[in-house]
């Protein structure tokens, strides 16, 4: 499956996926057990399948997926303390991707899976110019077009390159002839009038540009662009290799991925069947289970585990101290997503046709939905975000409070944005059941070290998941572990 | 139908679209005669039925929507010397928007009739960090993904501007206190390592993203970023305020929105009838036209005339010196686009879902569909320039000498490219009959006079189209003028 991209040379941008070419399995030591019907799970029943292993999936919540999780009308969101079901209309196009929601073209893997399983793709809006910058503190505690941020920006960094160059600074570098390049240069990237920079047309025009001239809004205050942390993060959103445009999105929701899978795996999945002890013989793995209020065993010739790191210390076992102690450094990530329904996408008129808008509140980003335009409705995302207290905070309140809390930050943004809310759902992923963290990560100093560790096998046992990758929380990187896993296995089987 | 973006203030970003209200017709004043039916024209028959007008659109070729072209299987491509017919598929993906392709967030008068004829939308990318630029006296002559040139063009500005400021070479401006910020902000801006640039995880990786750490690509050369004109394109594309993402494009076509005006006017719509004449009167306009072989006259109350500028020399009228004079100003455009149907959509193996390469050849840009993504076929633009000499090069090309042309550059790009192509389609806008040029434009220097005269009405005749906005080329740029037109006659009315 991996042929085309290979060939066309993808190795140097993304890494490229490895073709995975499994010994066939033999009689008597075809019979495998996967732990948790996450992405990473699912990836590895379907390529053990085509080399002809039985694969158990034993999976501890009410669904396979894990953290591809799509809300829709009436789905059961299962967070302990807060167990509620989803009040968006029914609505196919009123849904919401709780945990990953965008693909990079350079997501081989996950984009090969797409197509292989007929996966409907589209476009997704991740940066929009248009989308806003509200920082409390700077530009008059107004939100200001992400635009106008960047073209003032670049407008303003050239203009010092400019005048240095025009100073002659960098005469031991560079010839006469080379300066004028660069100042040329340094003009057309800041959009310089003369070698200053005065407002640009990249960002709009104070009056109307089909009828008249482009009048360039006065840029903002160059102290401000510099200090403003939620201005620099919505501009060097599109500059980050995972969030450049043009991103993608299954039709309907990221679940498009899960069942993908669901349609083209035939191993035996149980759901409800909670992992409580995983021995590793020399011959076989001996995993034990809750299962409707049962214990329940299975024992496999081998198995890959894509249990989060986390619950490991809770489920018995005979591993050795180093992979245990190594399984036991990941600290959980606490991520969290929060979505309004949205009776009026107001945000259309407003020219914002998706993409994301920053704030220094508390919410961080509002994402707008970039699919089904001009209807009548949409899901917002009403607050994302990369910090801790944050989202600890987040996630200790109540639903209410949740929802109160992200609706004042709209608020600030979007006049009016309170009245347009009609439902909410949010999805606190430290306090979601058999999930219990987003995003985990481990110091940087023993990273290496127990990453080999956790990348080699423990005997017959494989730890498989976005965790045990350089990628943590994209789709990318779980199957990325898995591919990894299921080469560190062939060698095992073709040795054995 | 203006009123939703108005009310949330618009007007700092795009210009705000004029709500029209106009007077009820009077019986006997009621009759309008609409000369071309290209956007501008059908949006004044649009207009003016909503105010009890009767209006005839008087259309010379066999459809409307003028520029606004749409080629699909079959269709008829009217070029001078080289009629045509389509020979793409026949299948409702493979479509090629010969004339308008992209749709801003901003081009609220164009949205507005998308939502208010249901007329759907989706996104379309336009740029993409995963395309190439192809400069073939710059980067040894390779495509190199335009997200690198972006990552070290940024890189080493930064770079610059770092080096200044520890130079001290602000003093005058800046404080220690700035200086440290501004050091902090060009490094974060280029991604620089301790003042230095040395390559950016923002642009890939050489080694695999997922499984091992980023390993940082050798940037360019600086002086191959500072000279490639093509590179510089590229990267500019996003920071134009019409083509910043997200962009939009109707499913199925552009003339979705022609189609839209079809099924919501009720003007009599003559195909076939050219306009050899046009005299205003005092109370009246006449209008003489060709129509199946025979000569024809309308006589109407009022007239609204979208017929290229260009062509008006050659229509009989008894216009005002001064205002003939300014119609004759215009210098025609001469874009034009070229298309390929592809057997295979190779470009999504190289990870491009979409979006724009650059090439110092004469194919330019080469774009590739963000629609039907993994479906087996697609619509490539193949070719599309603003350089006059190569346009008319182009145009003077037999239709195989294009197609090979426009192969033997993509091939550059993408090796193997031309075993792709099944089918080939091109509009040169200077050769296409009764429309014979796109992009029309007016020495700067005399621009707002004749502007002026043009925006004014002649007795009872007002010109409209994109010629005469401030936006030619774009269907925002029609929309605009019609609107400014109506505004004028609405006065002449409320006067009489």
């Amino acid at each position: 499956m991996y042929g085309s991209s290979r060939a066309l040379g993808l190795i140097a941008d993304t890494g490229e996926p490895k073709a995975i070419h499994l010994r066939p399995a033999e009689k008597g030591k075809n019979k495998v057990v996967i732990l948790g019907g996450g992405l990473a799970g699912l990836s590895v029943a379907y390529q053990l399948q085509q080399a002809g292993y039985h694969c158990t999936i034993l999976e501890a919540s009410h669904r396979l997926g894990g953290r591809n999780l799509t809300l829709r009308h009436g789905d059961f969101i299962d967070e302990l303390g807060n167990p509620n079901f989803c009040q968006f209309d029914r609505d196919p196009n009123l849904y919401f991707n709780a945990g990953p929601a965008r693909i990079p073209g350079h997501h081989r893997r996950l984009l090969n899976y797409c197509k292989e399983f007929s996966v409907p793709l589209q476009l997704k809006a991740n940066s929009n110019r248009l989308a806003y910058i509200h920082d409390s503190n700077h530009f008059g505690g107004k939100p200001v077009r992400i635009g106008e941020y960047i073209a003032d920006s670049r407008g303003f960094l050239s203009e010092l390159v400019f005048k240095s160059v025009n100073q002659g600074d960098f005469s031991e570098e560079f010839s006469e002839e080379d300066w004028q390049k660069l100042m040329a240069y340094s003009s057309i990237f800041g959009d310089l009038n003369e070698g200053k920079y005065q407002g640009s047309g990249r960002s709009g025009s104070k009056k109307d540009r089909m009828l008249e001239h482009v009048v360039a809004k006065d840029p903002l205050k160059f102290a401000d662009i510099l200090t403003s942390k939620v201005g620099m993060m919505a501009a060097l959103t599109p500059e980050n290799y995972d969030w450049g445009e043009p991103l993608m999105e299954p039709v309907g929701g990221m679940d498009g991925v899960v069942e993908g899978f669901k349609r083209n795996i035939n191993a035996k999945v149980k759901l409800h069947a909670q992992v409580s002890a995983i021995q590793v013989n020399e011959d076989s793995v001996d995993i034990q289970y809750r299962y409707k209020g049962k214990q329940e065993n299975i024992q496999a010739d081998y198995c890959f585990n894509n249990i989060p790191a986390h619950f490991m210390p809770g489920i018995s076992n005979n591993f050795s101290a180093h992979y245990m102690n190594a399984l036991a450094s990941f600290k959980r990530g606490n991520l969290y997503k929060i979505a309004f329904q949205m009776k009026k996408r107001f945000w259309e008129e407003e020219g914002i046709y998706g993409g994301i808008s920053f704030t220094d509140q508390s919410a961080s980003q509002l994402w707008y939905p970039s699919h089904d335009i001009n209807s009548e409705k949409g899901i917002m995302l009403g607050s994302y975000s990369w910090d801790d207290a944050n989202n600890e905070m987040f996630a200790s309140m109540t639903l209410q409070q949740r929802a109160d809390e992200a609706a004042r930050c709209g608020e600030l943004i979007h006049p009016g944005y309170t009245s347009h809310i009609e439902a909410f759902a949010s999805v606190p992923w430290t306090r979601m059941n058999h999930m219990m963290g987003c995003g985990a990560h481990m110091p940087a100093d023993i990273w290496d070290e127990k990453f080999e560790v956790l990348q080699a096998a423990e005997g017959r046992h494989f730890m498989i998941g976005d965790q045990i990758s350089h990628h943590a929380g994209w789709q990318e990187g779980a199957f990325a572990s898995a591919e990894h896993a299921l080469g560190v296995f062939n060698d095992m089987v073709l040795k054995a």
